[in-house]
């Protein structure tokens, strides 16, 4: 059911605006001229999605190969990344490998006007990131953005706009980022994209994708090592069904770029991986000694992750017209604590309707 | 490509014969009379499949609710377990759980005529149920079997005939094993069934299973306790995707059978889990030390796992005729060491075709 309230309150809040995004009785728009930094497997389909969606897209790509096809979709291909930086874009987005960052970030720093271009990212790590932004001297004008999607595949062949289908974002905050870049990269999100997104600090981000994506990738080539090296190897991979092929599953992608991501990421995941390591040694021990108590602890300490994982599986079942939305009133001054408090409470937000004022989802939590 | 020698020892052996299996023309058949204690999801998914391919099964269940239903897809129920074993089926395929195995085998043995009968089981873990049966006094009629198949459902409600397309069989073999009863048994499996199997002794079987299930859904359950310990712990589920998808899968599913498995093979599972743990501070090490041709050696180890899976995945997309066949010639005195080998070197039996020469597909095999 949509809450009338929360409508009602839409309508209260359009006049107000803030200084860089477009809004309007409608509230915060998708810019107008999006540029492209890359044109693969992510930010090939993102060019694609906001083509689609009526943005004037510009991109540029280390090498031209995918501009023939993407001109004959409507984007425009610059022949040198300064030229791209020099169009002034409202929205600049690095879609390029982090191994490249800093090289590329050298060359736009001196040329971008940070008056009319908002800089973002989509790289899965947000800290290291910030930190080259900081040492190019762009903060001022960075959000830091992570797409929740993306494929086994890469590059610009892969590219496809339904790649965001359903999509939710990370945006990210340091302590000097400037509220109105967040508003201005949400609108594209929520109005470009038709996505949904999160607003949280670097470091909160950080430490929660090493802990669903970077230490389980290590765990998985962990596993894989495990059995490569067990003289019982061959009747093992015999005998292994669903769970041995679920969980080495990631360890099978490209080993390179696992160990890049992992390392971009490394003071998390070693912690993770220590804990991991002390949870492994102590069901051990309890099997061990045959510790009844121990054992039992250990398969029931994650009930609270079943328990919310089956009222997420309700949730997916329900019509679409029970989404429970809910509104949000953004502090000027605790923006950041209200975005942080607001995404631990599982809220996505999926429409800003002034710039001060959100629509969210309400979805499932754990409570622990 | 069928290999048309292969074939010609096939017509050159089929006059062998041995005591219990029948044997035919056409190779060992499937028993006629084959009894079933435990309609679950994979006693009555046996019991239906193997009553399509036209044998008469005998079934009981320690409740008669799926008596009705049974009897309706052909299946003869049995008021009391006393009552089918007295029956003297060629085959006693012991599916219930293994925690009602002890009472159970105490009630068979006093009843079982080991001449007419085979004794066999469906449990996961084959150490634990030979000495069960072995304390019961059954061992010389007993082979042990473990189907390489299941879903996440339970009970004859989810039983299926269709469970066991292409699943892949292991029998397992101690010390005092009749070579007989494994013929009897692997022509259940690949004339009644239609399936393929390995023959390996109970202990590889205890160590592959706890490699590629027992341990990995310890490991699975150790990342959704990590996570639920966590203060992230909802933002991590909100940026979690298909990698924490899968690998937690199975720490989704009943904690408790998945807490009585381990149990059951624990200490085969205590070694391999500190094991990896020791490869997690490991790499939690190089990581912290910034130990570039340690982290290296660590993505790179599993690569013979990686290469294997690719050469399986061409396997897969192969024509049917190109499966390869491979004859083996059965030693009645080392059988024990060369079904092991033959297991090792990716080999699944699909027919006996005699007492002492199988046909096997030959598969992918691990290189390490």
């Amino acid at each position: 059911m949509v809450d009338n309230n929360a409508m009602q309150t839409v309508r209260d809040w359009v006049e107000e605006t803030t200084t860089t995004p477009v809004i309007t009785a409608d509230g915060v728009k998708c810019p107008e001229h999006v540029g492209i930094v890359g044109l693969g497997l992510i930010g090939g389909s993102l060019a694609l999605r906001l083509k689609a969606a009526g943005c004037k897209v510009t991109a540029w790509n280390h090498r031209t190969h995918p501009y023939s096809t993407a001109r004959l979709a409507g984007i425009e291909c610059t022949e040198t990344l300064e030229e791209l930086v020099e169009q002034q874009p409202d929205v600049l987005i690095l879609c390029n490998p982090l191994v490249a960052m800093p090289k590329i970030l050298q060359i736009i720093a001196p040329l971008i006007n940070p008056e009319k271009t908002t800089l973002t990212d989509v790289g899965s790590v947000k800290g290291l990131v910030r930190e080259q932004v900081k040492a190019a001297g762009m903060t001022d004008c960075y959000v830091g953005a992570h797409p929740m999607t993306g494929n086994e595949r890469s590059g610009w062949q892969a590219a496809d706009a339904r790649l965001y289908d359903n999509a939710l974002w990370a945006l990210t905050y340091g302590d000097d980022t400037e509220y109105r870049r967040v508003v201005q990269v949400a609108g594209m999100i929520t109005r470009g994209l038709n996505n949904g997104l999160i607003i949280i600090d670097d470091e909160t981000h950080d430490r929660a994708t090493s802990l669903i994506s970077h230490m389980p990738h290590v765990v998985s080539t962990a596993l894989i090592n495990e059995l490569t090296m067990s003289p019982d190897r061959n009747i093992a991979t015999e005998l292994s069904a669903g769970c041995w092929r679920d969980m080495t599953r990631v360890a099978l992608t490209d080993p390179d770029r696992t160990c890049a991501m992992v390392v971009e990421n490394s003071e998390n995941v070693e912690v993770l991986l220590r804990s991991m390591a002390q949870r492994l040694n102590t069901i051990a021990d309890a099997l061990h000694n045959d510790d009844a108590s121990a054992i039992h602890s250990f398969f029931t300490l994650g009930q609270p992750y079943r328990d919310f994982k089956a009222e997420q599986r309700n949730e997916n079942n329900r019509e679409e017209t029970e989404t429970v939305f809910t509104s949000l009133r953004i502090d000027p001054v605790h923006w950041r604590e209200d975005f942080l408090r607001s995404a631990q409470h599982g809220e996505y937000i999926v429409r800003f309707t002034s710039g001060h004022h959100a629509l969210a989802e309400r979805h499932a939590t754990l409570k622990a």
